[in-house]
């Protein structure tokens, strides 16, 4: 057997126990809250059908698709396909061509993709389960997605989703729940954040306004760059884009009114969209919801920002956004109301709304600001030095009790060299040293020490247990 | 877009959020349990590299993973192995020439595979990690895995595996720890179960003393098959092997002692293995273990079992595995030690020993002894009923109250009809249903029916919170 220098696949990568723990902070964290209003888990496979996937992310997103190939000698299933390319490559073929080609024996020869989100998949969980749900059907998931992108800082091949849904009901009391949600959530991480919401009613009243009704799509787009590029490139992209010259000005009106606090924005709004009805149902959902969110006393800043699109085309109603306020980052939240989710899979009508958390970029910011709770990254509270047989024996039992009273603890195995065993400590963060030789034996007492101070104290096992259970 | 008819590839499964109750109970509890005796998790990433993973399982083996295409124009990697193909397609080829032609073009375009089992991937991040793992390293593991095997009952594509290990520690204390695990697993989950052991070296020390020293792995594998096919079948395979017939004969009289109890059985192979070193080194290894479990009390039955040899030729030192007594399965968990783990990857000398959970035969016996404790599939405590506008402004701040008393509580989104609303409780399986009308608004009180048993009470906020915590 060759001997591999082992590594990871680009863009992927292993979590170590520390790591482990900081994330299961924020994922038990997110479903805990999740649980607490109603919502329930579900998984699917990681592995979905080729036909499920394509076509849902665009033509750049179908190529981000990672692909498995079917097992079994799959040359036989379109000996054509492979024909095909053997004649091609008798000539010298065109690098379109090849594309063509080798593009055409994916097809043949995977069947299967790696899921590259969670909301595809629970569309097609939905429709697949319709029978089977109660609606609304209040959902969350936390599964990790696959994408083939260019690894780069932040940017990883494989990364965890966090995603929270109802469908089934329009009530806006939806949307002021997953504000709650995220209020709760990132307050317990201790995360400052804005929320940001718009409505895609009031972007399709805008268009409507500025007499571009058909441009909504590239509208959206175009103020989904603002904040990156400036007005200046956004204007420059509308006018390319085929705008007229007097529906810019016109919408440079409307977007730009930063300075307003929400209730004024809506008014402001209200006065301009009197003759869209959909612009007018979107300033009344905002006004809504905002009344929600006063009534339910949510503590984080949500801001109204118009700018707000989020690229993605199926959004109907509310989009939402979160940004962590003291740390430099994307946005580590987002999402909205969409009202056709299903429809791609043949069940139409079905309304929704979901958020999902960046469970990577939370990682990122969490680490940043330092401010995991202590309890959260504890492993081991106890570790019992081994001193040889004897006091194996005489420990194990104990070490026994302290498991029973649910505290994390270890006996060393085997008794190698103290420093040795200290260093495993140490190493291993674990704040009590439990020390048992022949004087504790004897006087039935253990020895603790305290590893941050080095305080060492002589207690019994029930004194050890209470003060570690406290 | 064309609408597909949704399903799941073969093989694979949705869990819905009944399933997914009982999926995270075993998981909370092994997780739990895991951490309490000082193990930490680690994730790896589900694709790893090819040469990571060829040739760690077998010939079999390698037919079974899941390969995954490399992104980008792959025609250009190898265009030789598409040469060839076209070659071989211009006449009528054989069978075995597509299959090689087939097999050299996923070489030439898959780089990855999807992991197999959590073992190598393990080994592989230990190797990679060594300088910042403090050894004895104790890690856990809970990920699924993936094998292109033919799917039948039982059998899936994707499942999950629950690993925990240590290595870098050869004391015997491991192997009892782990055997203390899974007493307190299995007691948690209320499943009658009893723990196979067997020693390698007792098995080297059989081969020995028969005069076949040789003939290790195919005397193992052939007891392996004893319990299912029985002696006669054995007998047989053993011939076939090429034993020769006083060897069988001395095997027979050896593994056969299946009257005798543990202490017999150790009695018996110290007198029968005295020449064998090794043989000998395994009975006091298996005699300490025992030693081990009187004084930790474990309450499992423990049962030497020379026949355990589970197929895995890594196995050194001790063999596990534990059989559930009230219900037809497989085994449900087993393992062992291993002494040359990460030698696969350049690393030797690291022995370490551990077992993994099966936590799909795990569900399936816990469904057919139906004994989830409650509480561990409890989603929403109560809902709110939506009576309309007014009712729901009153109720959103109760419904706060309670969710920051942690119970899990809803408002209904939306005033619906009544019964659609009670349906929905029933469905999720709602305990309680909260009635807040004009009434109970006045007199500031909740009317609270038990789902279960059509009572209804009218209780304060505050009695309410008090009677769900308890």
């Amino acid at each position: 057997m060759s001997i591999a220098k082992p590594s990871v696949p680009r863009g992927t990568r292993d979590f170590s126990p520390e790591k482990m723990k900081k994330r299961n902070f924020i994922f038990d964290t997110l479903r805990e809250i999740f649980k607490k209003y109603g919502y329930e888990q579900i998984e699917t496979p990681a592995m979905e059908n080729l036909s499920t996937l394509l076509g849902k992310y665009g033509e750049e997103g179908d190529k981000l698709l990672f692909r498995i190939v079917n097992s079994g000698n799959f040359v036989n299933e379109d000996l054509d396909a492979f024909v095909n390319l053997s004649k091609l490559l008798s000539k010298s073929p065109e690098e379109d061509e090849l594309n063509t080609a080798s593009n055409r024996i994916v097809n043949t020869i995977c069947e299967k993709g790696l899921r590259y989100d969670l909301t595809v998949p629970f569309a097609r969980y939905v429709v697949q389960n319709r029978n089977e749900i109660t609606f609304p059907f209040k959902r969350f998931q936390i599964q990790p997605v696959w994408r083939a992108d260019r690894p780069a800082k932040g940017r990883y091949r494989e990364f965890y989703q966090c995603d929270v849904d109802v469908v089934g009901s329009d009530s806006l009391l939806n949307e002021a729940e997953l504000i709650q949600i995220i209020d709760e959530a990132f307050g317990k991480m201790q995360v400052n954040t804005v929320v940001k919401v718009n409505n895609r009613k009031i972007l399709t009243g805008i268009a409507d306004y500025i007499g571009e009704p058909e441009r909504i799509v590239d509208i959206t787009i175009a103020i989904d760059k603002l904040e990156k590029v400036g007005w200046e490139r956004v204007q420059e992209e509308l006018f390319e884009r085929g705008l007229a010259e007097e529906a810019v000005k016109e919408l440079k009106s409307i977007v730009q009114v930063v300075e307003m606090n929400n209730i004024e924005k809506l008014d402001f709004l209200e006065k301009v969209l009197f003759a869209s009805e959909v612009g007018l149902a979107g300033v009344k959902e905002l006004r809504t919801l905002l009344g929600y969110l006063e009534l339910l006393n949510v503590k984080t800043a949500v801001e109204i920002d118009l700018t707000l699109a989020r690229g993605l085309n199926y959004y109907t109603g509310a989009i939402f956004e979160v940004k962590a306020l003291d740390v430099e980052m994307g946005s580590i939240c987002g999402g909205g109301r969409y009202d056709n989710l299903t429809g791609i899979f043949g069940m139409p009508g079905v309304s929704g709304v979901g958020i999902s958390f960046g469970a990577d970029r939370i990682f990122d910011v969490l680490n940043q600001l330092d401010k995991y709770p202590q309890d959260s990254t504890q492993g081991t509270q106890v570790l019992f030095i081994n001193f040889g047989e004897n006091e194996e024996k005489y420990c194990l039992p104990l070490v026994s009790k302290i498991r029973a009273a649910g505290i994390n603890a270890e006996l060393f195995p085997g008794s190698v060299k103290m420093k040795k065993q200290m260093a495993y400590a140490d190493a291993k963060k674990i704040p009590y040293v439990a020390l048992v030789g022949d004087n504790e034996m004897q006087q039935n007492v253990i020895s603790l020490k305290n590893m941050q101070s080095g305080e060492q104290t002589t207690i019994t096992l029930e004194e050890l247990i209470s003060k570690l259970k406290g």
